[in-house]
């Protein structure tokens, strides 16, 4: 495993060429400030501290996992674990886009973006501890009472304290409709939980003073189902700095991200703080989930990057065999493995799947930002649409892609890629979880074509359609970008007319909505990335000549191969969209074995 | 995790109603006696064997690793595998298809290959050891002096020794060209064999009394890259019972089949004796080989299956959310989620993966039996071609839909799939290695289109073809069979005319051959899992109305998911071979990072 270097030309090359970033941040009330220099002093520093701090624990601390002790229902996190989290505290990172009135940086999203993608790379366990907090921070920032916001904030914001979301039970985890976690009125405006809480990442440890737990529960006759849940403030410890009644029971033993803690939580009568209104808990959580979803997305991207970088060095420095074609270092006992189509083929789908998430990255980033702070409206409300219609897309999508990048930069290793040593398994195995938590990408699935597209007759979608219509219609006579063009334009017909079909079948029989979604999502994702390659195409062939054509010409060739080798899976999703529930739903449920 | 329960029922299906194994093995000369009921009588002993004994050791092996003790160079296998593999010799397992002279059973393939899944699906890790007995005695049966044989077949039939193979070596495993390990003659015509080898399955362990290692070498002055390697057998201990030079230095750390111990040895002027001719070592080596792809694809078969019997029980019981068109289970708090499209497409995806490969193997099987014992030498030329096509496609396509299947099965677990305790990762991480060792996929994409196909200008690939052709047109007039055998046609006469391209390409540029080749693997693997469907769901239709349709039945749905739902990858496949090699080799090497 080589070590990790932050892709810095890229994120320039996202944030400033492609999304431009720069052309609205100043139209964004607070952001005025966040200029390109602000932007790369932030970006490399955070490049330093990930490189530097994080990446050269992933490897030990995967082995070394966390430690639970019964007695003092404490965790120990891996070596290392501490210090680094000290660092983060002391560069300010944890209130980078926090609220200046509570002591953050006040940067945009489209900076903390970046920012969480290197974290993720350089080590994704270690990353989820103040991913948790910022989650804590963001649903107690959209709905705390100003007495909540003013004692949770600062802390949060510091890094002193941590946070978590709260919601899995052993029985519930998509269906929170059946969650029983109980609050009990004290009589003094506080509520006693009591409940069980499974699968509470950064749940436990040693790195902060206190965790504010974020917890789901009902309040006494409360309405069944989703409809009665209420969201709780429930701290580790108490403002006197007394001790509350939840306590870690265990720590789970996982396929991955070892290093982080995943807890078990007892609720023994907690006092805890309703937040928001009664019963509209689901609603606050979520602020957090959907950041969440994001910050999942940004996992599969980041760990294919990490992935990318460790199989890229191998395939360059591991002899063996010759190229088809003669020898290419007829000098060296063999070929390096990179000259070979199928090792390049393996390379190229991590690099056109990572590059492209990152530009969909920094393209959700600055549509959050203009959705939080735009002053127009109707900016606001374009925004939020295509933040709603791509979260899941970016959660299932990235994450799933980067499933599948981590699996080949394991398998251009060979044999050394299943041996723990050379890190790249680690990475498939870390990787795994973000394709099942903060929902699974079957509930993404179901989110976008039920809640996002369906559900509005399909008007975040057309909106977002009609965007990469007018970029094809503006690029039309354009010769340079005619190969990508052409096939994105009629994708754009092809899905659309298949959208019309689904919202059709879907008024008949709604089993062909779930049995389409998990094709559905990765069409449109598809959709997504051949028009963020066409656009990087695009901007790659106006700066031809300026003198860096070697990044440039790169982007363009990159573009050919998405749309030669990896577009062409819309085939087979719109063939078996076609083929609806039926071959699904056909067999009894006593027949699935003899 | 519930109890694996063997799949004795589908097994009765692929032998003697789907491949009929029963009109072909009392033609072949040993194979008079290997009637349907010493089939069963075996199988049924296998599965309660695997059912009982092995698959309970899966989990606790899965954690407890294997042992290495430096100063003796040892190491202990996991509690458990010492019983479980005595007991196993006493069965007579080890011998199931060996030769009797050699106190063999004298079985077919045909019954070794289900008994060898079975014990995939239960404990992989486990099944290791024996498995690479087996391919010890494989090439010393089939390339040993007479001497050899009388030495070292009735151990490893007995299982009182165990075997290994010794191929790979820090700088090399596909490329064996390079390898440097050195056999010098000692002057009483055995040879002093030096140098390291790595990843050597089995390697050393506490099962048996003595390991019987098979290891590549060059000789003095021998001809340069593979022509230049000889094989020789290397005991552990020596017939005085004194040890010889060959010691284990360590175990790898690897992601699964943490229960197999993957030893690098050292060999340190160990005496060694050849075997087979000078210099023709690799050709002697892939008499293993071959043996050992196949059983890298029942591995796949194998966890796949398992991981299917784990989600299949899981999405009965597990409650949450309630079906689209209305609760299936309204007195229940929700719908067992096998309700839901989206699960039941995964569990769906498993199981006709599964049962094709199963029927694969049982055709595969059988012509290994045909290869080797039937009395006409056409047919056996036959049967040696179709395995030798099928080879990589059995290998690589299992193992790739394996992988696929056993994160499905994960998937359907959803959080709890990520958690050890419930075993359903740990088929992930067991799996994972079967598309890398033997040879990875890559190479087996390689090998079927290179070796196998361009190599005698398609003539295998068209008796093949021929086959499938004359299946639809016999089955043209039925009107049941109608939905599977157009399109099957159809694939048949675009696949053909696609390789016929591929092969026009090839004279051009030698790199299209390596573009196209992993997709055309998967292309091929398609066309056969379509035609086993094909007839998988005519045999159903024939048996109909005899009274077990339920499992009948079945099969035709399954058959239909699997072309509605799977099969259409081939257009994917299709049109990214025909954008061949250009997209792939078009990035300089210099430009695939920044």
């Amino acid at each position: 495993m080589p070590a990790y270097k932050a892709p810095l030309r890229d994120f320039h090359f996202v944030l400033n060429e492609l999304i431009k970033v720069q052309e609205v941040l100043p139209q964004l009330p607070g952001y005025e400030e966040a200029t390109e220099d602000i932007f790369n002093s932030y970006l490399e520093a955070a490049a330093q501290f990930c490189e530097n701090e994080l990446a050269p624990l992933n490897r030990t601390a995967d082995e070394e996992g966390c430690h639970f002790e019964a007695t003092t229902h404490s965790v120990t996190t891996p070596a290392g674990f501490r210090e680094a989290y000290k660092q983060y505290c002391e560069l300010g990172f944890p209130g980078l886009d926090c609220n200046p009135e509570y002591g953050g940086q006040g940067m945009p999203k489209a900076l903390a973006f970046p920012v969480m993608e290197m974290q993720c790379s350089a080590n994704v366990a270690w990353s989820m501890y103040p991913g948790l907090s910022h989650g804590a921070y963001s649903a107690i920032h959209v709905h705390g009472t100003d007495e909540q916001k003013a004692t949770y904030l600062p802390k949060l914001v510091s890094g002193e304290w941590t946070g978590t979301m709260c919601l899995t039970e052993p029985h519930c985890g998509t269906d929170l409709g059946l969650l029983k976690t109980r609050a009990e009125p004290n009589g003094d405006g506080s509520y006693a939980i009591t409940g069980t809480k499974i699968f509470i990442s950064a749940g436990e440890h040693d790195l902060s003073d206190n965790i504010i737990h974020l917890v789901l529960a009902r309040l006494p006759d409360a309405p069944k189902d989703v409809k009665g849940i209420s969201l709780f403030i429930v701290p580790k410890f108490m403002q006197d700095g007394s001790r509350n009644g939840v306590f870690c029971g265990s720590l789970e033993h996982k396929m991955g991200i070892k290093a982080n803690a995943t807890a078990v939580l007892n609720f023994e009568g907690a006092r805890g703080f309703l937040i928001g209104e009664p019963n509209k808990g689901l609603a606050c959580m979520f602020t957090m989930m959907n950041a969440a979803r994001l910050g999942c997305g940004m996992q599969g991207l980041g760990l294919g990057e990490a992935s990318y970088q460790g199989a890229l060095a191998y395939a360059r420095e591991r002899l063996q065999m010759r190229a088809a074609n003669g020898p290419a270092q007829p000098d060296k006992p063999a070929d390096p493995i990179i000259v070979h189509p199928d090792v390049r083929r393996m390379l190229l789908t991590q690099k056109a799947y990572t590059e492209a998430g990152r530009a969909l990255t920094a393209l959700l980033a600055l549509q959050l930002d203009i959705e939080e702070k735009h002053p127009d409206a109707e900016a606001r409300k374009d925004a939020a649409d295509l933040v709603a219609l791509l979260t899941p897309v970016a959660k299932a999508f990235m994450t799933d892609n980067g499933y599948l990048a981590t699996n080949l930069g394991m398998q251009v290793f060979g044999g050394h890629g299943y041996i723990r040593e050379w890190g790249m398994e680690q990475l498939v195995r870390d990787c795994r979880i973000s394709q099942i938590y903060e929902g699974t990408n079957g509930i993404q699935a179901l989110d976008l074509i039920g809640r996002k597209v369906l559900m509005d007759q399909g008007q975040k979608l057309r909106k977002f359609s009609a965007q990469i219509f007018a970029f094809c219609q503006a690029n039309e006579g354009n010769e340079n970008l005619k190969e990508f063009v052409a096939p994105l334009t009629q994708l754009l017909k092809d899905a659309g007319e298949l959208t019309m079909g689904l919202a059709m079948n879907a008024m008949k029989n709604r089993d062909d909505v779930g049995a389409a979604a998990t094709d559905f999502l990765r069409l449109i994702g598809h959709v997504t990335y051949a028009w963020l390659w066409a656009r990087m195409a695009a901007v790659a062939y106006e700066k031809l000549g300026q003198g860096e054509d070697a990044f440039y010409q790169a982007k363009i060739t990159t573009a050919r191969f998405y749309f030669a080798k990896l577009l062409p899976e819309v085939h087979t999703l719109m063939a078996t969209i076609k083929t609806g529930a039926k071959p699904l739903m056909a067999l009894p449920e006593e027949q699935f074995a003899f």
